[in-house]
């Protein structure tokens, strides 16, 4: 069986949860999503497993970014048609897990699984939580280490955004290696040939070649969302934009 | 089989393609030679490519650095002695493949891989056409994606610096994690005691330790080139070197 | 057999260690611990492995950061109660080694390594070296590439940080991507309610949300060790700490 990780926590710590997987089901494929989300940014973990979980065969997916770690927040699994997703209950898995249609929900007890690492700290429950979880899910055994849950989860909604005539109000939802920054606009919502950003007239293509090396352009990419680019160069670096802003644009 | 992943796509964007390579085939062992390309550096992918492939047992590699992504540059897969190549038309995989000995190569027909995972985007065929094609390839399945080529293809050559008695103009193919400055000259031309750089006088060793530490040094590393270093310092950092620059240097 | 890999090589290097080790042994699941570890950092190094690698069922490690590459200092295999370590004689391995039990020691012998992949270089015993010999331990032949030994081995204290009444000199061991700041101070060495930092009284609490957004905590992290933190922030930023740094507190 897969079992996906996605975290915000950089280096070393995915490590650790790996070997606590293979410790449960050494015969896990164990595959990186990312590592690299933006400390905390609860949204961008949301809508990278949104936009990575279906490209997969059917799979567990761990998904720990957790400002709320060692305080009250649940520990929730997800069984979903498809796909059965392990994370804090924050909103993180609610776009994937809803869209491949939940069937049921696991509270997970943090002390059962932590009877199975020996160790409980207030800090890294991906280690102490969330592999072990994902791991016992992995062997059709999440009911050794969770319990039904039928109360309520916290619900996030990725496509938000606002529109009033040519006006969008929107968020930048992830700015890759290349600088391209990544809107939560959808491709439906996408119209005419022109973003107005900052008063600059940015042609809607549809690669980045339609445009000359150094100059911005907006195209629909791979998220099927709207993105804003520079051919060759870094449209976030020239522009100052990071994750999590909120963008003003207009659509002509 | 073995499937090997070359890019320059950074975080994220790899966990996606091994969705879409387990899909196809869930029993690929998927290794990361790297994701950390510099941006759009095609010599620099073809440089480490080469340096890497030769250490694996048969397999396939997939290597996607792809400035004309969605323009109509073709994507190829490229049959040797022992290894496949996927990659686009940009000299990438040419070097590798060349040396490995070219049996046959196939034009990937973007139109069946995009089927198969069931999106086209402009922006991400390492998701949409190499994933799946190498895929493909690794279960022995390349004529369902791709049909045989027989026309041009694009030739790089990773060593073409210029030697003129004791003076070198070469490039800087790779900069390491430690700043040693990776050029791409080849031990057989590199002789005598000192390398002059910016008219310093760099002795050529043979392992770090031979010299002080804080103090350059030049040395056939690891990639069998011409490495210039600062023994537990960084050459590129203290000297402003970046990959892709062109070096002057002599030899003495 | 599992094969762990911990470095401070940052990218590609790595994967080619993988090319290496799949070909000796094509059915090694191949875990990174991390390949961050700080630039010739041996001690951080040491403490990320041995906070590691007891997460891991029965595994070979691999961990190489090696500023003395090249020269003579020997690589060694540590054979364990239940698992094996494969390093450079620098101390990294010793304390997972000699806690876990130390049953044997073997002294790699370079010339069979570099004949087993075909090369031989004076920087990267990564792959000429601890990837061959870590091969061959995983499938048990440990003993083709190496010779019983005897003789005197480098040891390396994680723990050796001092304390004077409340006072206590310590390291910072580890900066994660959260600007945490992991010292190497033991949690039982870990009492009263303030830490003292630079006239600063810092609440020695259970988990992040025991203080408000943006203040500093401390408490005992995931290592089992005293950490620094800022809720939602970064510790190492604000107080411009970094690893390796000695650190002067004191415990009220």
């Amino acid at each position: 069986m897969i079992i996906t990780l996605l975290t915000d926590f950089g280096d070393f710590y995915h490590g650790v949860m790996k070997g606590v997987i293979l410790k449960i089901n050494p015969k896990a494929t164990i595959v990186d999503i990312s590592h690299s989300v933006e400390p905390q940014n609860i949204l961008q973990g949301a809508f990278l497993l949104y936009n990575a979980y279906r490209f997969f065969p059917n799979a567990v997916h761990i998904a720990v970014v957790d400002p709320g770690v060692g305080s009250g927040r649940k520990a929730l699994a997800f069984e979903c048609r498809n796909h059965m997703f392990i994370a804090p209950d924050n909103g993180i898995a609610y776009p994937s897990a809803s869209e491949d249609g939940i069937e049921g929900v696991w509270l997970i007890d943090v002390k059962k699984t932590s009877e199975i690492t020996g160790v409980l700290s207030n800090t890294f429950h991906g280690r102490d939580v969330f592999a072990p979880a994902g791991a016992y899910a992995s062997i059709g055994l999440i009911k050794e280490v969770a319990e039904p849950y039928e109360g309520e989860i916290t619900r996030l909604e990725l496509f938000n955004y606002k529109i009033e005539k040519n006006r969008l109000l929107c968020k930048v939802v992830f700015v890759d290696r290349f600088g391209n920054v990544i809107t939560n606009v959808r491709s439906n919502d996408v119209r005419g040939r022109y973003v107005l950003f900052e008063r600059m007239k940015i042609p809607i293509v549809s690669c980045y070649e339609d445009v000359g090396k150094g100059e911005p352009l907006a195209l629909i990419g791979s998220f099927d969302t709207l993105e804003l680019s520079i051919r060759e160069g870094s449209f976030a670096e020239q522009f100052g934009i990071e994750s999590n802003m909120e963008l003003e644009l207009e659509l002509y």
